[in-house]
């Protein structure tokens, strides 16, 4: 075995700097401390005993300009295991003060699947320089994951895997695996392919280990598997795993040659990172990495801010048009912002939940019409029980009966446009293939902006309310 | 083995009622229409072949009316593994219409953490019923796990486990895996342990059947190893198996011995569920289970609205207060929703960058502080940048220099308030222990409605604006 190093686990002696499995504030600060004192043999007498994952932690947590420094303090520490677990960005800046064979070093040592995460955000020449300096076995490996389309199968895929024809004994398949010390070093499954080398079972390593010898690998394995194609998108990868609770699966190129495997700890970032892009995506905050460059986030931030500022617009022209009905209630004034923020907030409430079903896949064509019903249910009383409360209160305030029955119509209308807007504006963009998350919540806040304006200040007007009650 | 049987792969058979991992519109309808018709075999004939998580996800699809006709249909089929991959609320209302003793016969059927799973779910009496009913190893496996707390290790953890002594050889280990025909039908790691059933190492199993025979398990096993407290809390758990890319992990009592083990496909669910807490939360919408009854559903979503309401009712008091400046120029009561709209925007994308940040571990409070700084950096770049071009607007439109003026001012200073208590507020909360997830949006959007209709109305007033410009 190539790597019987300690890998998945924690080190013992760096218990005392972790709290909550984040580095302490005071280790870290210690660190900081030792570089700002040039004293690199400290830095690295603290930073080198930690496991890969929070090494690459403390490169994030400690300012940018420190970074360089403990690189080179750490030296050869600072190993391919370290940079494969750093967020991009942290990453990508490092990277970019490596030269292309140091580069290379660090990428020869990985899978395939974590060489290929580190290329691919190289740019194009850096690219083509470091994959001149691997060796030709790497360099054609790493060239083919990229030639699968970003975010695919291919590019999560590792290609180290063991498969075993069918008609071998499971004592032949132990025997082979004692015997053959350059296999993948890790890994949970043993496929069974036929001579086209196509999949036609599976093995799990526990049922290998607890069948007797003389049994056939074709009375062992488990004919039927979830065989990924080699170009599905990693949110479905991700989706199968989840739903039926894969540990590895087998990809399979467009004729259905068995060419890499996935296992499931290249997926469970991914399924945090979609459900997170939810609701960064919700927000409008772009990919919210808080390591990103402040020259692409402040763009991707305005740009939605732009959006929302013509929706702001569009809701404030109502409010225009009806210039002349607040001139003669300015009431009105203070009470129309709570007619468009409530809607906005149970607007909120339904779209949040629907786009969540969606990404989910727990809402269906199936049951779109009983969510929406549901949905319809919610808002109904929704509109119903505040719509009641403001107008009594609007009555013990103002004591003007017109004012309080146009205050819980126009909350009574709005919390259906929002109940309505929240569910059908995801499904819509959904049927139409454009991603719920990243664009409903402009449709649904105009919505409700635009209605509850519109609802509370036409009523108003068409019954003639005066700050003169009648 | 005692389970050979397909588990976690995909039927081909049912490929063609499945569209992008979901189950097609028609097939359901199908089923439904069986169900409609009395004809429970055309039912059990469509749903029979499906994969486990499949049935599942078909009795969440149908109407709620349709399901126990559904259950009767597929009598044997629907088993403990469909049971496990139902949605809870779904599953509650099926298992009130078994008997304790059919409850019991399910439960037996599954490992011990998909077992607590469901028994934890049960009201007291039936819980006590269901146990009775249960065989007594079961029964005490199953005790003790309910005797941790809610959502710890304890609950989540496997007791079927493999452990080994130090001193055997690998031969040792495989010889003894082959002779024992009762072990957890699915592992994926070997432990070791000293006498007193302290774990002191792990091995892979590929590590396993690539080694030698001779070789002793001392010298192949990783001694460093992430084990974990029983009374740890699952998202912590969930944490460190994302961290440390972990595939199974030993759980140890407050003494340190090895009590179960966790897998990750156990923890999958987990990290996707707690990222979609937090958009849930963020948005005040509960569990936002699709399946929820509405008389839960509707408490929870309108106790949000209503303490939403307080702080539009708190902003709309700022607007009363300045009804004479609004009745002077009525023209402030189009444009303070763009004011305090664009606010509550940008704080939602901070607020929200801010949470998954602190959720992530990415932010601590080693970092806190410059996240401060960078999103007061991109506050200041988006006050500047829309205040100017809402000024200019203003200027363009409404010919009233004060007014454009006090517009600019008003939209900087809010963007300012925006930007810091987005991330002030969240990391606070944090601080004192306080799920930022539920209670920032309040915060946060009190601010800016209270802060965006204070800083340009009593701009406004401070400045004399009138309808007459100046």
């Amino acid at each position: 075995m190539a790597d019987l190093v300690p890998e998945a686990g924690m080190v013992p002696a760096t218990r005392e700097v972790l709290e909550d499995n984040r580095l302490r504030r005071d280790f870290v600060d210690d660190v900081v401390a030792a570089l700002e004192a040039d004293d690199s043999d400290g830095a690295r007498a603290l930073a080198a005993p930690l496991h890969p994952a929070d090494i690459a932690d403390l490169f994030e947590l400690i300012p940018a300009t420190y970074r360089q420094p403990l690189a080179e303090a750490l030296g050869d520490t600072l190993d391919a295991d370290v940079i494969a677990e750093m967020n991009d960005w942290v990453r990508e800046a490092l990277l970019d003060v490596l030269s292309a064979s140091q580069v290379a070093d660090v990428v020869s040592e990985l899978d395939t699947d974590d060489a290929v995460s580190i290329v691919e955000e190289l740019d194009p020449d850096e690219q083509r320089e470091v994959l001149r300096a691997l060796d030709p076995d790497d360099r054609a490996a790493i060239e083919e994951a990229l030639s699968y389309p970003e975010e695919s199968a291919g590019r999560l895929m590792q290609r180290e895997l063991v498969a075993v024809p069918e008609h071998w004994s499971i004592g032949q398949v132990i025997d082979f695996l004692g015997l053959a010390p350059d296999l993948a070093s890790d890994f949970w499954e043993i496929f069974v392919v036929d001579p086209g080398h196509k999949p036609i079972g599976t093995m799990r390593l526990s049922w290998v280990l607890t069948t007797p010898r003389s049994i056939a690998v074709a009375d062992v394995m488990q004919r039927e598997q979830s065989l990924i194609p080699v170009d599905l998108d990693q949110e479905e990868v991700a989706f199968r795993f989840q739903k039926y609770a894969l540990i590895s699966a087998a990809v399979v190129d467009p004729v259905g040659r068995l060419v890499g495997v996935i296992t499931v700890d290249d997926i469970v970032h991914i399924i945090q990172d979609e459900a997170s892009q939810d609701v960064l995506r919700l927000a409008g905050a772009g990919d919210g990495d808080i390591n990103e460059p402040l020259r692409k986030t402040i763009p991707v931030r305005m740009w939605w801010l732009l959006i929302n500022l013509g929706t702001a617009i569009l809701a404030s022209s109502v409010v225009a048009a009806f210039e002349s009905t607040i001139a003669k209630l300015v009431t009105l004034a203070v009470l129309m912002p709570i007619v468009a923020g409530m809607g906005g907030n149970a607007a909120t409430q339904t779209m949040t939940v629907t786009v969540r079903a969606l990404a989910t896949n727990q809402l269906t064509s199936s049951n779109s019409l009983r969510m929406i019903g549901r949905e319809l249910a919610i808002a109904c009383a929704n509109g119903l029980g505040f719509g009641i409360l403001m107008g009594i209160a609007c009555q013990l305030v103002y004591h003007d009966t017109g004012l309080s029955l146009v205050l819980f119509a126009a909350m009574a209308i709005n919390s259906l446009v929002a109940g309505l807007s929240g569910v059908i504006v995801p499904l819509v963009l959904e049927r139409f293939e454009i991603d719920p998350a990243v664009t409903s919540t402009v449709f649904v806040t105009t919505m409700t902006d635009v209605m509850g304006f519109f609802s509370f200040l036409g009523l108003a007007a068409l019954f003639g309310l005066t700050s003169t009650p009648g």
